[in-house]
């Protein structure tokens, strides 16, 4: 193993570092209830934190100006706090059962309970952003929560959809997932009153970026582990969600190995079934030719912060994105 | 049967009957979208319009002062919406597969459907009622988001819970329901520039309506027939929701047969133990105290109207009392 190449969040975050350590305080007070089981389940899901990329993004942006800390951390937390939101419901929608290697709030408590605690944190984070009077944040954050539930019921829509083309995945993706990290950076940009030039550049960044990010957690779900990827192996294939290297697989394989792809999916995706997949995907390399999509995502984020000083924010959002496609080893 | 009685809606409705008309082209625009799934899934839902009492205490609400009508109809428009959000969570949350006489969304689709459907609604509510700038509205319906999800998540905690105290109840359906019809009402007062004095009269009277509304809703689910009543008899006896008759009798009963009650609430509920219930719950005359109960509260909200000048509003709201009281037989 080359060290060399292993990058850890901690020296990414290392800018920010002392924001990060009031993220989950922050989050614990936007969220204060006197109602026991939400207190319960909140309590439960943000004891497992995930990598909290969403507040990082918009801490770093605002680095690369003046700003006030306090609002910078509301509304990183709050960025937070409606990705937690998206999360929850989409354990009930994916039927997850784990999520960061602990069981999901669908799984531990109720569908209902996550549902209406799914709702409470959407509530809380219009709340808290609408409180920063911000006129251009808060549009950009409303219409950052359509975009992102457009993309999940896209995603619903086209699931076991075996024509879905190369361009619909990635219409999927970047309204799913790349608008939100895109907004979280843009918002930091925002705060700290960047001119409109670096505004654009970190938000490009933040999509780019999220597009790898995303193409990279598909792949993930054909060869990571469990235990490194924290949520269920096979389960999109299982779900009946078509991603990346299966899209570009359907496009190579014969007709006959398509019909046996599609009957993987068409029933209940045991172990076996699941290592025939990962075969055809690895023999055709397909997770390869997405990965290599990833990458060519991450040159263009790399582009867009030329523009951007330098200066150690601009330092981690470049070595975010050796993070990002390191992931994938 | 007693004509005299038979209030309708439209005579309810007639001071603001040509707004009416237009709450429903405002809501397809508010809820505009490129999405075919959740267009499908929208012009479903709203086909089968509901009484849309919301925004009709809205725009009631407006009447009682000058405010601009475009406004106005956005605003009572975005109330329904966000309304729906709620009732379309709901019905995950309660399986119900029928609601105003037609298959829920989760039936007709998926509960994922809903899920997403619901959120879309969420957000779209919020980005009109933040469209309007005006601060003093944009809290108020925040902090009512909140409370109506603080509300369903007391509901669900309280599920099954033989133990529940009338209180308990009030708190829940204050919350999940009264609040949001008192926001109607008072967003209305708002936009119409009343002096605060006649808001917080338009305020508690959407309150007490509210609570007297829920109480016999809660009634019907006993007493209803399914095709007036819309939606599945025994319903929330059958999920385990305690409502007033119910723990009314449980505050009554011998031991015996409050284990008789207990058994009935833990089983699947099928149209013998339905109609044990029921008959428990006739020979007791606890629907009747709670019918009484609701009663109270019109009185309550009959008086917060006496502030207000006689107009054909007034007359409405005095009216809506009485049509909330008539429901129930």
């Amino acid at each position: 193993m080359n060290t060399k190449t292993q990058i850890t969040l901690d020296q990414i975050y290392a800018p920010i570092q002392e924001s990060m350590t009031q993220i989950e305080s922050t989050i614990v007070d936007i969220l204060a209830t006197s109602n026991d089981l939400t207190r319960e389940v909140i309590r439960y899901f943000f004891s497992n934190r995930g990598k909290l990329l969403r507040p990082a993004l918009c801490l770093l942006g605002a680095q690369f100006g003046k700003s006030d800390l306090k609002t910078v951390l509301r509304v990183a937390s709050s960025l937070e706090v409606f990705h937690s939101a998206t999360l929850i419901h989409d354990d009930i929608i994916d039927s997850s059962f784990v999520r960061r290697n602990a069981p999901t709030i669908n799984a531990k408590w109720t569908p209902q309970v996550a549902v209406l605690v799914g709702d409470y944190l959407y509530d809380k984070s219009f709340s808290e952003i609408f409180g920063t009077h911000k006129q251009d944040l808060i549009s950009l954050f409303l219409s950052t929560a359509t975009t992102v539930c457009d993309g999940e019921i896209l995603e619903l829509r086209e699931k076991d959809n075996f024509s879905l083309k190369e361009d619909q995945y990635l219409e999927i993706i970047e309204k799913k997932t790349a608008s939100l990290l895109s907004t979280c950076i843009e918002s930091g940009g925002m705060l700290a009153s960047l001119p409109m030039e670096q505004i654009v550049a970190l938000k490009n960044y933040g999509l780019y970026l999220g597009m790898a990010f995303q193409i990279v957690d598909d792949c993930l779900d054909f060869t990571g582990s469990q235990e490194d990827f924290g949520k269920t192996i096979g389960l999109d294939a299982s779900e009946g969600v078509l991603t990346l290297p299966v899209i570009r697989l359907l496009s190579l394989v014969s007709e006959n190995q398509k019909s046996e792809v599609f009957k993987i999916f068409k029933s209940n995706l045991g172990p076996e079934k699941l290592s025939y997949l990962q075969n055809l995907i690895s023999e055709y390399g397909t997770v390869n030719y997405a990965l290599q999509k990833a990458k060519d995502y991450t040159d263009r984020a790399r582009l867009e912060l030329s523009t951007l000083a330098e200066c150690p924010a601009k330092k981690s959002l470049q070595t975010l994105l050796d993070f990002v496609i390191q992931r994938s080893r």
